[in-house]
């Protein structure tokens, strides 16, 4: 082990002493993750609050061969943010201090951003310039930009506007040696070379320290129509998704499904969330269109193509959101998904893709695959089925999870067996999430030999040292 | 130099005689660039029919330490595709003979094609089964997808759905040692590490070679409003563009500006086309506005829109387009552009972008640059104003560029007063050419230290004997 105290001692002078935490108290925030269910070592969290002191902390790191691992909002569903259980204790880089928005040119579209925004702060200064930032998610009251890039995160607006790594122009990136790489762009077009800012996008820290980004802004809609429809089954809500796409095209911002189970369960635990149909349906689907004009028109397109789907008998029941309260009231209760599985017990939350057409297939077979380990065991489901990415999660009661002999066999068993459907169906493992701590053995597994020597040649040509998040995303 | 027999020998062993040209003859069309300007050896040109072909060349090539250069529909502005006149002459991989169509899976909004297929072929396929392939530009009748992908192209539909990069979910790659990377995935998430397609979009074949893709579609606008304008200066022009953002959105398909001289040229030098408004006027908006339903109410919207610019001075005089015929003729003048300017004399193109609400102070300093080189000299503008992205074309007559000393110089000199400008304004001067050989001093010029240090990393990490196109894209 190294003896960490020079280094500390060399953060302090140059960052500043109330910026590096090393009591075992101040640490735990950023080294237990928020469900309470990893925590790992680590020799200090620093907190710098500009691109230059991040330079400064990774070359001072580097100088004595201290890893570095960078944390946004410690938001994540695979303990991607949280320091693992072996090889040397990492620095913390908590980047929660460097929350500026620099500038926003609504003409272009764009808007330039430190890395410890949080999303929220984001997408409400972007609509105070009559823009969308249109990346939304569960935690985006907490989460911040530099995690979602580093993730590349998805959520409910990817079926309009893609993911994370669509909806930025440009980077700003601390390299392994402390080198600051300054990518701000604010372009819609530059086809000068490779793509760099590719290269920092989606892999979790392990190739530089993103610091700053610059933004695409899209035009703001202002007219929304919602539904919540119980369709008969996933392929009946893959073939509803087909008339929306056809009639609605761009309108169509959101199209969620969960099952029966997870409308229970968010009843059950999230105060004030009621079943918005007269019965409990086996799927339930949360369908939004949104445009800058022709509200009248839209509701009445939405009203059409469900009446389209019900002639076609593909749906029990609808409901449409007659104002923006019962508009909120019905997100609310997608939006409360994770708490309400949190209180309710222990959710092994999978977050695999498919081909959209592959989605039903992927449901049946998932769920075989896990009754065949524990017959009748809950299954919770929750897709962002435009997306093909479905949150297919195998369920516990505390109880249930108490008598395991080996619980963490069982989440690897399960994970594994879900993850196998999606593989054979062309799918992925992690759509959205990530891969943290608990996809690295799916890398390992799924990855093919030449994808794995890619990605290790990159890794290895820019952090020759491995010093950036090492032991991360490439087993 | 090396003796090449030995190579074409087995070149012709492994892929078949007829697939192995080597007379000089049969070479021309393949090292020379379709406006006749740049010419380069090749030892042989291949036209390989299959992936596990593609992969031989290259082991068979890197065996003997002889470049290759991989070419598409050869439509390239910037000499991309053909060989330069130093080093090693390569051997030519046209991928022509690779143009199936392998797979459409309409309800996941994909389909996977060879990178020999040509775009209209590409974009008619995903129309045969109601969707829309929304990459679209001049070149389309003989640009190849391959090209496409390789030089991340743009075109008239980026400002609604992004450059090439954005519509594409997978790629299968030939790498430097004859590995064939399989990452044809159909996902529209997957975040399983690094995204590896992002190293082989828009690097020109230097870092592996591009046979096959998986393409993103998007649902089919069935219903189209187009309008023909003159707006009083391009500031105006942006002001509308604003305007038709925040009234119609995502409806928001092309947003292209010409200025005078360019119609001009168009109207004289290319059979039928003509001018579409009473007068000529100093500069000209194409913009059209797309929809899977609602046509009646989108033309209504394109009216209001125009009717308030004119109130508020911003135009002289437009034309609606009130039938399909009329909508192809206004097209037909937009897309005639390359064919005028190749007829009527020598248009030095440059492709710069800057953000968009930078683009009248680029017209306006870029005219005041070229004109302190040759006075009043003929300037050609055409502009993707949606993007940022204007073409800005200093214009000589054949006589006056014949009667110029030193004509390669002047190129060189207009080339870099107009990419000045562009960089002063935070700009690119490639958008959506690529760097090819006219943009590779640019690339020395403008692009900092750490930018090209990183891409040279990359490139040496994965073509570590620099035999993918070697001497291109970085300096």
């Amino acid at each position: 082990m190294n003896d960490v105290t020079p280094l500390i001692a060399a953060l302090k002078t140059e960052i500043g002493a109330d910026a590096v935490l090393t009591d075992a108290a101040d640490l735990a925030p950023f080294t237990e993750d928020w469900r309470g269910r990893y925590k790992g070592p680590a020799a200090a969290v620093v907190q710098p609050s500009n691109t230059a002191q991040v330079a400064a902390i990774v070359r001072l790191c580097a100088a004595r061969g201290v890893p570095v691992l960078p944390q946004g909002g410690n938001t994540s569903l695979c303990a991607g943010a949280i320091p693992r259980n072996e090889g040397v204790a990492p620095v913390i880089v908590n980047l929660a201090r460097m929350r500026r928005i620099r500038h926003i040119d609504a003409a272009n579209g764009s808007m330039e951003v430190e890395a410890g925004c949080v999303l929220k702060t984001v997408q409400d200064a972007a609509a105070a310039e009559n823009r969308l930032y249109a990346v939304s998610l569960g935690a985006e009251g907490s989460c911040q930009i530099g995690g979602n890039l580093s993730t590349n995160a998805g959520g409910t607006g990817v079926v309009r506007y893609g993911n994370t790594r669509d909806n930025v122009l440009g980077l700003e990136v601390v390299l392994a040696d402390g080198t600051v790489w300054n990518g701000l762009r604010a372009l819609r077009k530059d086809n000068t070379g490779l793509d760099l800012k590719h290269l920092f996008i989606g892999t979790e820290g392990t190739l530089g320290i993103i610091t700053a980004a610059t933004l695409k802004l899209h035009p703001l809609p202002t007219q929304h129509a919602l539904a919540w429809f119980a369709p008969s089954d996933p392929a009946a809500a893959l073939q509803i998704l087909g008339l929306f796409q056809a009639a609605c095209g761009s309108r169509l911002s959101a199209f969620e499904m969960i099952n029966r189970r997870q409308l229970e369960l968010v009843i059950q635990h999230v105060p004030g969330r009621r079943n918005p149909l007269g019965e409990l349906h086996e799927w339930h689907v949360l369908v939004e269109l949104a445009d800058t004009s022709g509200g009248d028109e839209m509701a009445a397109l939405l009203q059409q193509t469900l009446e389209h789907a019900a002639e076609q008998g593909l749906i029990h029941d609808a409901i449409l959101a007659s104002n923006e309260t019962q508009r909120a009231t019905l997100w609310e209760i997608r939006h409360s998904v994770s708490e309400a599985n949190k209180k309710a017990g222990v959710g092994l939350t999978t977050d695999c893709a498919v081909p959209v057409s592959a989605v039903p297939a992927f449901i049946e077979r998932a769920t075989q695959a896990v009754h065949a380990i524990v017959p009748a065991l809950d299954i919770l489901v929750v897709a962002h089925l435009g997306d093909g990415n479905a949150h297919f999660i195998p369920f516990f009661t505390f109880d249930a999870w108490r008598e395991l002999a080996d619980p963490a066999a069982m989440a690897a068993a399960m994970r594994r067996c879900v993850n196998d459907v999606a593989h054979e169906l062309h799918g992925t493992f992690s759509a959205e999430h990530g891969v943290g701590q608990t996809g690295l053995p799916e890398m390992a597994h799924y990855k093919s030999p030449a994808e794995l020597a890619l990605m290790r040649t990159v890794k290895t040509a820019l952090d020759p040292r491995n010093l950036l998040n090492p032991g991360r995303l490439i087993p």
